[in-house]
């Protein structure tokens, strides 16, 4: 958090305004005071919050999805991740976005840290969950929805991130946290899921 | 690429349509036709593109800022970065917003990748560039535009990013890229300003 010792640095809100509201996008532009105390108006995305999934299966290879994004107008090598509904908690909707969009449930369960990704202009969190102890079932895709799912090892996501195959930013950080965890470096606790559900 | 074998991932374009311009975001609301023909629309942010830069230090330390980021109410330790010019190269984009924010220049930069951070409602792609053979000068910051800057070790920075301190995600991928180079692991080429410009 802020301490008193950045007030060089901090801004201060004078008056938010709702600007465009969609399906998805909720545009606000805000009125702030800068430090000098001149007024300007920062933009940006409220959203709601998402979660990404590293989902470990018991060869080691990693659970993924290939997804066509529109804004990028290709598809996207990436971890299983969703936005949270309205009064979801991040775990459960870990658990649910794992199961909805790839049939896998896990018995263990790991929370890494959380990620955002476009601080100048969203509010997005995306709490980073490991998973482990995977049993396959059916997906159940949103409709509209439409992904394949893949598997690959840690090796051959690192070449794809290496190459520039793979550009997503939280799969990126997805395999960062994975190999400092795997390395020994960035502890994660490991819990039951029936501890924390 | 899409490639014809993911015709069951792929969304057509069928109407695009501007919802909201502000000063810096740039709002569009798509129709697109699903893979089972079924149409929806997709939300989302046209972006020019940014630049992150990594810069080291002589003594292997990092230039790094601590910034107000409004959508996160607090300031954040980032590398330094900005939004590409209309027209301009990213390359130049870097030399201009390292020298801009932080007062330094480099003799020495290699182009490590891109990343995108937003890939489900933005267009938004950060090329990441690397940065040595620096030398101080003045920050010319834009009106309206504070920030520190400091320097840290990379074994800080891990500390930070593992303890949660850091979440600004192109942050986190500067840290990936840079642990990857150093371990020699994922190679990039240094080039010399002059060669570059």
């Amino acid at each position: 958090m802020a301490e008193p010792i950045d007030a060089h640095l901090i801004e201060a809100l004078v008056q938010t305004e709702s600007v465009w509201r969609g399906r998805f996008l909720d545009v606000r532009r805000d009125t702030v005071a800068l430090p000098s105390g001149v007024h300007t108006t920062r933009e940006y995305i409220v959203h709601p919050g998402a979660v990404m999934v590293v989902p470990l299966l018991p060869d080691g290879r990693l659970v993924m999805e290939r997804q066509f994004r529109h804004p990028m107008g290709r598809v996207m090598l990436e971890f299983p991740a969703g936005k949270i509904d309205a009064g979801e908690a991040p775990f459960t909707c870990a658990v649910r976005e794992l199961a909805e969009e790839t049939g896998y449930r896990a018995a263990e369960w790991a929370r890494a840290g959380v990620l955002h990704n476009a601080i100048a202009y969203s509010t997005e969190g995306i709490e980073i969950w490991f998973a482990r102890g995977l049993t396959a079932g059916p997906a159940q895709l949103d409709a509209g929805e439409f992904l394949d799912v893949v598997a690959h090892t840690a090796t051959e996501l690192d070449a794809l991130c290496a190459s520039g195959e793979v550009t997503d930013a939280k799969t990126l950080i997805g395999l960062l946290w994975l190999q400092k965890w795997q390395a020994g470096q960035w502890p994660i606790m490991w819990q039951a899921l029936s501890v924390l559900s």
